[in-house]
């Protein structure tokens, strides 16, 4: 069911993603099963983030949303932490501009800025769900990459911190605009003006994760689980249901109705659907098309 | 203190209610006590909406609109469950459009859809407050349903799921849209994504509903009190309060300011505040004009 | 590093401070410590709001603003009630125009609640972070105060109730537009319809407060913490996350982080950021800049 | 290629215009040609607007929505002038409501003045297109009226005025929302403001109409001839575009795009598109389908 | 008609404007007609605009909402030229921030920019009807204020110039924003890339002016026809056209259909309007209330 | 005064602009002028655009972007015609998609609109201004083409058509979003609807084109005057008041001011600034630097 382009774009994915990544590391666990897990791969530096993850991190996704092979996708990290933000180093060399013209200096630091936000938007622009698994520390840049991600599970240990005011800097690569709307915005801005932690209870309590697990083990089971679980769900509508989501965020309540009811005059009718309609019919779990 | 033409749609409204309704029944339990319970009402088929039953709803909420004596409306299920959502057959009728033309059967697709979701935004077109009282099942369609009501209770053993994605689509009647602002987006996704069951009192800790009845029984009481209460209070601060909420909802801060100013210039000077004002120096109940 | 016209209206900010003002206190605890304290003070009368509350409520808050030596704002009540709301006499003084033309009448109410209005939203206008410390009774208009303030506290005595339902008016003073994105728009639902009370647990679990303080002692203890902790971060930090938040909440997602971006732009490359990081590889606590 | 509840709205449409209107007229000049003439038919009263005009014109546009023989719509009036305007006895009844509160006179008013917006409204509702043919006075409602419509035309005599500014009220049926976005917001207010007569050639200058006819014939002429080249066009294509436009006001010109896409992704693959490039391969006149 | 506060406070407006400005000079030409002249008035410096004007300006403004006997106001310039835009030494002076930390530097000249956007703003906060009459050169800044404005008159020798991008920035008082919707956003683009000259007639086509007078005597006559007629018209329905355009310009189509609904709920049942229909059936010219 | 990645990023465009496109000529007619000529060119075609130009354009306007030897861009198109618009096989490739399975199929066919109008959008990613200059056929694509350029141009024979309507579809590549903004909602809903010829004085009339200029030649002469002026203005002036310009589009006008003021804070204190201050006061021609 794909057109030729389809599916050269695919082999040519599957290729690249072999090749491997620098900060990334790319695996799919089980090869019967359509779920890939995303690792940022910097243990010994907390997967704190670089240049080089930014550039590797929306080309994975890039990569992954062209593979059918890949239908759900979980993003978590090696080691003991998720994420310990944006790394140090690269932060001040993303702040020193070598210009002294203030307005030279600006404009290019504008655009590197755009560039970072571009990189965490992409878990967004990627059709397929993103699961984000976090354990350990999930800080400042950590908090911006798991904003964006579909659906946030964390262990018990985990904890949270919107820590980019303790380098003395508004936090701009999303969790200031994203966070609000998961948490509330009390919470939001406590978390953003005190830069405190947040544990996991804490985090489940106000809608920052929607699952605590009781281990590292058992997050990365039910992390499985539930992916496996996506990646059984009929694509078309995985894809269509995260994008009018993501859509709906920023229309109002009529304009995001009217974009659905269009949304679904082309989606509704597939072969999808009848599978479903039919399976519920007959009492069996439904088998929907590999796409 | 009505127009004429107000009373006559009043009694109009007051005789359709009468001759009744196919899929809903629509009763006052008690006629001292404004408050009307709107029930879905085929139990045998778990309340499942068919063609008829959004033909029917948005019309019961319009007579119900016209009548003074409902100051306050119950929107609840009759038999074990609240609603199982959209009838499958009547999905299945929805979606096969009798033509070989793409654009046309996608025209027509749209206009169904847009016909569904005005059945249920009638609940937020209907002037009275709506409170729904949620038991047993409250499935796909459902949960579209009372994510436009005003407040939403359960009893202990209610369920909560946004099923579609399991019948192969995105879900079009509301859902996506209003249940982001009112569990979270986090919660919301992860609802919509896996359409797993939400038990009432996770359903409470996200915000989906704000009280939890220890049982259906306490449940019944509970809406009739809280009901009753509603219809004690000023009409005209009720819709008032109801009607800027909802404006205020898809409006910036500084607009949906703007225009309560705007409406409180119009609407403010009524006997109900004298009353209130009075009362509250007097240190007795109000007694609110019944408009 | 200031300004010449900086110093000088820094310098009248002070003086006219200590002028002090009729219905407010405004307190430095500790002159080593640039965190001050705005009372509402008429606790013979529950701090009730009157219409020289909310002449001096802004005027005060743009004097702190321009205060270096404030760097975070705690706004509590003096006496046993956060505050009761609007003073009733005020309200029905606010409503009573000296006008028998309709029109003219509408339009000078209307002006009025914007004035009302606008002193709230004063608490937004001003760049320091303003925590609310709330005990006892937080009725009506306190609710919109506290609902216009970064961080809110209470103790576990506190109650909140959106009361305007039961004095027959729709709210205006923010609260039906604020809330919503605090509290989930479900919760906020419930209680501008029912006027009903929060208690502090609720209110906690809803996202009203994000702290809960065992009693009165407690909670002005925790806040002057939390305050002190606030100002000691870097005001440039400080002032753009307030900033930032406040206007993302009515941008979209993709308009936020462009305006981040450029927000950055100009102050990112800071002082502050220098210090933070070489403090941070120093594993030290950083010095910011008192500006 | 319709469904049966087309088939059978569609003669019940065909129906109901027979029977007719009180102060519309609505005639099919060429039975061959499925163009309709839609007469604003109170000559001796230059055409005002009077409560039963209000609900006779969404009445008959939504007739003639349903009619297949009716693919483009011409909006004029019988006798020398368009429209005068609201009625001035509806005016005053309108105005006067019958409550001695205030607050029920205001929302029984608003509530009267969203009905007569909605009427307005309805031209836009209509997915066919709508060209208004305007010759004589075109003023206060009349102005309301076109501003809806999607083609203006009008002959040498024609003139403008914004009427309601001398009647010392706000104009309050879509003139002060569309009129900007047409004739640019300086015009506009202008127009607005002095309630000034803008005669025929001012009015094509400033986009207003888009065809200045030399006489009143000319016009009939024309606009017939204008109609008739829209009803020979695809069907898809004419309410898709006409849909697209009026959404994409309302959105940013991205989420207008996507919007458009999306369309575009249930509506592109029709029968018509494949007639219309295989008609211009053979350079010859497409025949679309009769939807 | 007035309230007690809103007397004394137009005492005092007339009291401060008798003091008069340093670089404004306002007058009332004619004792019995309710029209003022805001003259620009640094004729020697073709009235380029300073730190002072910026202050000057929006007081002048403030004084005349309040004033009843000031129910239009002309803005125009003394000497041979409307306005040459910013001073070019107050230009520097606010450029120039006497901080080394950049961000603190940012921070200020920020600051510094609002509050010379409110300035210009404040033409749109004075609730009556503003009309710029412009000869001469209207550069910079002068346009920023009469895009401000709600009617713009020119003589036959007057020119515009967006002239920002020649002093090497980009204009930040208000052209950017507001000309698009005046000129259209080609003509915008156009004038603000280039910075070229735009003469009367261009103005004229393009919709910069509304009205083209043939000599500066011609224009004086005109605007003060012009001001006078407006100044006959009913306040209430003058104020509210204003305000309403204003705010719809931000709004939705139906949003702003809703808000002007709201709003005359509260205006429309004026003593104006009364006499507008009464003076209509006796074809007399009405007199409208005085407030 | 760039940095070092941004040399090699310049260098790296220089080459790859050097080889060459298949549908697209690039070229710099006076290496002494930092001014570019983008010429589409498939002349034996009209220049209609084939997925290899949708490909091709983008990349050019990035690689353009990077030059510093590029301050202005010229589009234009070789032979006769500027554009026939979209490509009739390439059209239809484009709308046959190789499933049958409807909603995978309406999701590619999403996706590859999407592609394309972000090829036309990549006109406004390009920071540095694009002047259209339009001589003969500007039709469909060609007009979407244009409608994202910063300014046009055309001589006197061009003519202009949204055709999409003749091939059954509504335009889906960006002029029912940006036209009505250019040429006001009505002369938009005109040429959509109809599709008709606008010829060059009617479009220069509606605001479509800004200048038309009498022969092909003299376009020629008069866009290469017009691209070596802007060429010549401050680079962070030029790219600041295109940037600002269009995400004020999509902002209200408060939003918009507040960002201009941000972005001001940034990018006001330039060099570039200082030399126009000092130029002017020295009234000579002020030398920008060359970033």
């Amino acid at each position: 069911a794909m057109a030729d382009d389809e599916i050269e774009a695919a082999e040519a994915a599957a290729a690249e993603l072999k090749r491997g990544f620098e900060t990334l590391e790319v695996t799919q666990p089980d090869p019967s099963v359509p779920v890939y897990f995303l690792y940022l791969n910097r243990p010994a530096h907390r997967n704190a983030l670089t240049p080089i993850s930014f550039a590797e991190l929306p080309r994975a996704l890039a990569l992954l949303d062209r593979l059918p092979s890949a239908r759900a996708i979980v993003l978590t990290g090696r080691g003991p932490h998720f994420c310990a933000g944006i790394d140090l180093s690269s932060l001040a060399s993303l702040a020193s501009v070598p210009s002294d013209d203030r307005a030279v200096a600006s404009e290019l630091l504008r655009r590197r800025i755009l560039a970072l936000q571009s990189a965490i938007s992409a878990v967004e622009r990627c059709r397929k769900p993103v699961v984000a698994a976090i354990h350990g520390a999930c800080i400042g840049g950590g908090v911006d990459l798991v904003a964006a991600c579909d659906i946030r599970c964390c262990d018990e240990g985990a904890y949270f911190a919107v820590k980019e005011i303790d380098l003395a800097l508004a936090a701009d690569l999303g969790s200031l605009q994203r966070l609000p709307a998961i948490v509330g915005y009390g919470n939001a801005t406590d978390m953003a003006l005190t830069g405190r932690r947040v544990a996991a209870e804490e985090a489940k309590a106000m809608g920052l994760v929607t699952r605590v697990f009781p281990s590292s083990a058992a997050l990365a089971a039910g992390v499985t689980d539930l992916a496996r679980g996506l990646a059984e769900k009929s694509t078309v509508a995985m894809t269509g249901t995260k994008a009018v989501m993501l859509r709906s965020r920023d229309l109002t309540v009529d304009q995001g109705l009217e974009h659905v009811a269009t949304w679904n005059a082309a989606m509704l009718m597939s072969r999808d659907l009848e599978e479903a309609v039919r399976a519920q019919i007959e009492k069996r779990k439904p088998k929907f098309s590999k796409l």
